[in-house]
């Protein structure tokens, strides 16, 4: 019997008509001849309240009870899930992580997969259910506790089931309909992808298109599990959404796929650093025990003598980081300037700054991707302060005020709009 | 190292001030010396909305998913709980059903206990834990599904824990701070009991002074664990509350413990039914299909013939039960009567009646009882519409209107105002 994986989040499970919607897709999948493994996720608001009482309970809580606390929102969706299903006729029953069971690290709050074995649901399978509803986020240890994989951990979930079950596909259903070019609330001219690699939907992901896990799509990715995200709220059918596929499925691609943006960034300079081995490291060491997530960084070339007080080569160092993580970064560097680890001239924080990238596996084949992209923003008189690139991704900073003209333009140029 | 169970009710963990109230109880006879089983219940409130759900999703529902929804909120108490302890740095962690496990019989929503292994839990003590705290109200199938006991179980899970841990004592926390002579709202001079019999507290609380699930009391009888029920809400010290432990354990009792009462009454007189085996199970077979809750059964003897229509001996039957099921008793005995299961001329029922009892172990070696009691009825005026005894209890269905003064005179006349 081929099986799908499918997903709700939060949101899609919020009340009770939500949930009985949710199972109507499910009854149509299981009426075309799948089995189906549904993941769910809390009933929106559910997991914020019990980590809140968690939270105020104990400041600096033991993760342990943190997960057992905290997972339980999962299992009474997966209860009321299987519930509606059986209400509708068609034969399903809840699995809580540890009757799988999901066995994953003791890494409690952010463990990870270790092994799903499928025996137990197979046998429900054989007895005639057509349906396992999961409770997502959740798996148990080794020492028989129950653990969390962190935020958003359903989705990744729901990759992992559809690894260990050889799914014929993994459909994520949210609040959105599919991954866009770009955001449609920033260019009208939008569209929906019917396919994207991983490698372009990860590349999108951590840029600020929030739709799906990072984590789900790595996952995703290595096992080669085809994912699909498509909307709770509309009719859907099989070739709703997008697809989020291995390159190889994609047959044209575009050089471009998509335009990413992220409009609070902070870009911070050091001024008149050594240009020596072992600069570098005593700049980012002290930023990431800080836990400062430094995501562009970018070091000129600069060659020449200074004065007396500092001889040598000496260069700048420009980086870019979350602007929430301004003050943590700023006490990091100077902390490490007094205690000698690092020598700067003067520190320089721009916190007026957006970054905007375009995305695509073709651009490794093709070139003249940076130069479009820089001529589309020259031509609106848009003045670029950073330049970073990846195999499949170029990103600038920019005055964050240009930021959805930026959007725009990029989109224009490599005229998304067209399928 | 000396143990107790201690038990708080949904009240008793409300909210998070309540669980800290709690947890300084814990750790009061953590500091006594004790290793200390908590059970809880879900904080108040949450069972019925989890309840409510299931209903709303599917009235007919399939009790193993109600149980596997309802019994998350015990769980998020546990954590909290065990949370809470940590903070004033009393070693403590929780305990699922499945974890410990606590092993019932597969009747789902009513499940029963078959095991409570020690194991795990010692092995948690050995390693310097001193509290473990326990999810009440539920456990785990043979098949592996989560199980409930039913309302009030978390009672009966205490109970089960103490008996299984050789407990010094299960402590009930609840919102009063013992068990009364009678109800203090109905007389002032009600006096807190010290100590009371397993089988007075049966009958007490049967009939109507419900702060001990009578189930959880039957098993407290069956393993002679010594049962406290105290206030959560007040400084409680070894002395604090009432005792509920076997007769031997009370060196002095009285003829007369408490006087209890049921004000939703009815009674229910057939008229005329014929005098010959068979007729009494005619009768309460029927009630027992339709659920009825039939209470005190009289029958008068009265033989003489009637007329041609109803050759031989016959008499009446009076039973009571409580007033909401009259619609339903009366239904399954008039369709009784036209199956031709019971003959009877008329049904008589009196909805304006309460039960008052008098109830003591001591009576199983005093006579008079019952005539100090009638005496006491009839000086104030109240007619006695049926009477009943077992063992250790006479009770008496009166008019409802004088169901407060009969219980005032029955305190006033057994003297139970005094120690």
């Amino acid at each position: 019997m081929p099986l799908l994986v499918m997903k709700f989040g939060g949101t899609s499970v919020a009340d009770l008509a939500r949930i009985k919607n949710a199972a109507e897709k499910v009854k149509k999948e299981v009426e075309r001849g799948y089995d189906v493994i549904v993941i769910v996720s809390a009933m929106s608001g559910k997991t914020n309240e019990l980590v809140g009482w968690v939270e105020q309970t104990s400041p600096l809580f033991d993760a342990r009870e943190y997960d057992a606390v905290v997972a339980s929102g999962e299992n009474v969706t997966a209860g009321l899930m299987a519930l509606t299903l059986q209400e509708m006729d068609v034969p399903a029953r809840s699995w809580q992580g540890w009757q799988v069971p999901i066995n994953t690290t003791s890494a409690h709050s952010s463990a990870r997969f270790m092994d799903i074995p499928r025996a137990n649901i197979d046998a429900k399978f054989a007895e005639g259910f057509k349906v396992a509803v999961v409770a997502g986020f959740q798996g148990v240890s080794a020492e028989g506790r129950v653990t969390t994989l962190g935020r958003g951990g359903s989705d990744t979930t729901a990759v992992a089931f559809a690894a260990a079950f050889d799914a014929e596909r993994c459909d994520i259903y949210t609040d959105v309909d599919g991954i866009y070019t770009t955001d449609p609330r920033i260019s009208s001219k939008a569209r929906k992808l019917e396919k994207i690699a991983f490698e372009e939907m990860l590349e999108l992901a951590s840029l600020g298109a929030k739709v799906l896990q990072t984590r789900s799509v790595e996952l995703a990715m290595r096992y080669n599990v085809r994912l699909r995200v498509l909307s709770s709220f509309e009719d859907t059918d099989e070739n709703s959404g997008t697809l989020v596929c291995a390159e190889d499925d994609i047959m044209e691609s575009k050089v471009v796929s998509g335009v990413a943006f992220s409009r609070d960034e902070a870009k911070i300079t050091l001024f008149t650093i050594e240009d020596r081995p072992g600069v570098a490291s005593g700049i980012f060491g002290p930023l990431a025990d800080a836990g400062i997530n430094v995501d562009m960084i970018v070091q000129n070339i600069s060659e020449k003598d200074y004065d007396e007080a500092h001889p040598g080569a000496v260069t700048d160092m420009t980086f870019s980081c979350p602007i929430n993580q301004v003050p943590r970064a700023k006490k990091a560097l100077e902390e490490a300037q007094a205690a000698g680890l690092v020598k700067y001239d003067e520190l320089i924080i721009d916190e007026d700054v957006a970054k905007v990238s375009v995305v695509g596996i073709g651009m490794r084949s093709h070139a003249g991707v940076a130069a479009k992209m820089f001529k589309a923003l020259s031509v609106d008189g848009i003045n670029i302060k950073v330049i970073a690139t990846s195999e499949i991704k170029i990103s600038v900073l920019i005055d964050r005020r240009y930021m959805e003209l930026a959007v725009q333009a990029l989109h224009d140029a490599f005229e998304l709009e067209k399928a």
